[in-house]
């Protein structure tokens, strides 16, 4: 049996009971390392599930598909993935595999920010479509989560922006000379993302269009959502450029229409005073 | 502290490591008991959790949540919920009261629905607004969910639509006499969602209305997602009309624009080579 494994958002002691006997009982487990990052790091994990643990990157999963899957016609062989199993299409390109090879799997569901983000206060059922927002480059500057964050907006719903992680970069010049040599991780941070977002209304402004998030639209940044460390900030757009949310992840949210349950959690998040006005005034 | 414990979905097992430790030092537990069930009842989790639950139904989490709260300022209490804590705004509301008599709250996330419904094989970044299918009545047969499922398939959206649950219904006759006698529970079916979703569809095509969905769209059906009964069939509406999906819970998935990779997953849940020939076109 192949089983995918979600581990849930905080620390060790977030994977289900039935998880944790899986992989007791499982001949191979690779910990999936590239989608996400839980609060503590694989040595943790080994700890607490008293075993060893083979970090599974990007290349692996993708392209070495046999490699993971071998043997798991007869054996069980766990893939453990950060929040819920099936959270990133690459997962659901392994099953596909997985069943063409005749391997029976068994997904083992968990939290992922997908669900966890009604920490925050705002209903599940009213976000809209999910958006990413990555690092902008010199010479690529994506801004058509803009446009999503604005249908969104438009039909009253919520819009959760999940925000950037770079695991195994390479800079150009170790890429073209193919030196398997690898930056730090980097995580974009609240601040980060919404500095972008001003940024691109800054120049819809400047094109005349109408705009549908301004500076002081309150919108909500969450670190480390289900982890003992989570922390939650209802601010504006311009107020979030500058507060430090602290270690990864974070995670931008961008209200729509909120109901009145909605705004009384959000208050209890917000920044200063000045917020919890705009918030009595929605 | 008062915490609020995610279950997960299927069975006693799929609680969290943590959630599991919080339930066995809590002075109180109390299980919530009408928004969802797990295919085990509160026997098998006092069997599992080694230690009493106490029932909280409606009333009790939305009326008396002074006797849910006391003493949360001192000792530890637990609610249990099926999936994810934050998934109903009732215990958003029970955390805004709590936050206002300054007891403390941690929620436990898990896996709800809303993030394992990924198991049919749709990308959950792609689903746009949840909608609620009720059970009609004779006088009150609300259609406005449709009107959703429209927005967000012309947005390219998959929806998911939850199923109605009817936990401790009153006969009009009981109600008006004030006896606190309440039918058997009813969880509506897939079958029973797509019949009245055909009903609409044919109301519109009367009325002359564009339709944007028909009766040979593939739809998907599931069924106690995240156990080891979990049963998942792609079939065209008519087809689900007919199909029995066996004990509760159900839920159903309206596509929107599908990727490959979604379509090649499809495929594996499809009832007969008619819907995978249908697939074969999206």
């Amino acid at each position: 049996m192949f089983y995918l494994v979600g581990l849930g958002l905080g620390d060790a002691s977030d994977i289900t009971v039935k998880g944790l006997d899986i992989v007791k009982k499982s001949k191979r487990v690779y910990l999936e390392a590239y989608t996400s990052i839980l609060t503590v790091g694989k040595e943790a994990l080994e700890t607490f599930y008293g075993r060893k643990l083979i970090l599974a990157d990007r290349d692996m999963v993708e392209q070495c598909s046999d490699e993971l899957l071998a043997d798991a016609e007869i054996d069980d062989i766990a893939l453990l993935v950060v929040g819920d199993p099936l959270g990133a299409t690459t997962h659901t390109d392994l099953i596909i595999r997985a069943v063409e090879k005749n391997i029976k799997y068994k997904v083992i569901h968990n939290a992922s920010i997908m669900n966890a983000i009604g920490c925050c206060g705002l209903q599940l059922y009213n976000f809209g479509e999910t958006v990413s927002i990555v690092f902008w480059e010199e010479t690529w500057q994506p801004d058509s989560f803009y446009d999503k964050i604005c249908i969104n907006k438009k039909l009253g719903m919520h819009t959760l922006c999940l925000l950037d992680i770079k695991m195994k970069e390479q800079t150009m010049e170790n890429l073209m000379k193919g030196r398997k040599t690898y930056e730090n991780p980097r995580f974009m941070t609240v601040a980060q993302a919404c500095q972008q977002l001003m940024e691109i209304i800054q120049k819809k402004q400047e094109q005349g269009e109408d705009l549908c998030l301004r500076d002081e639209t309150v919108c909500i940044g969450v670190a480390r959502v289900g982890s003992d460390e989570q922390h939650i900030i209802a601010a504006t757009l311009k107020q979030l450029t500058s507060v430090d949310m602290g270690a990864p992840l974070h995670s931008l949210v961008i209200p729509g229409k909120t109901h009145p349950i909605e705004t009384d959690m959000l208050r209890h998040f917000a920044l200063d005073d000045s917020v919890k006005a705009i918030l009595q005034r929605l």
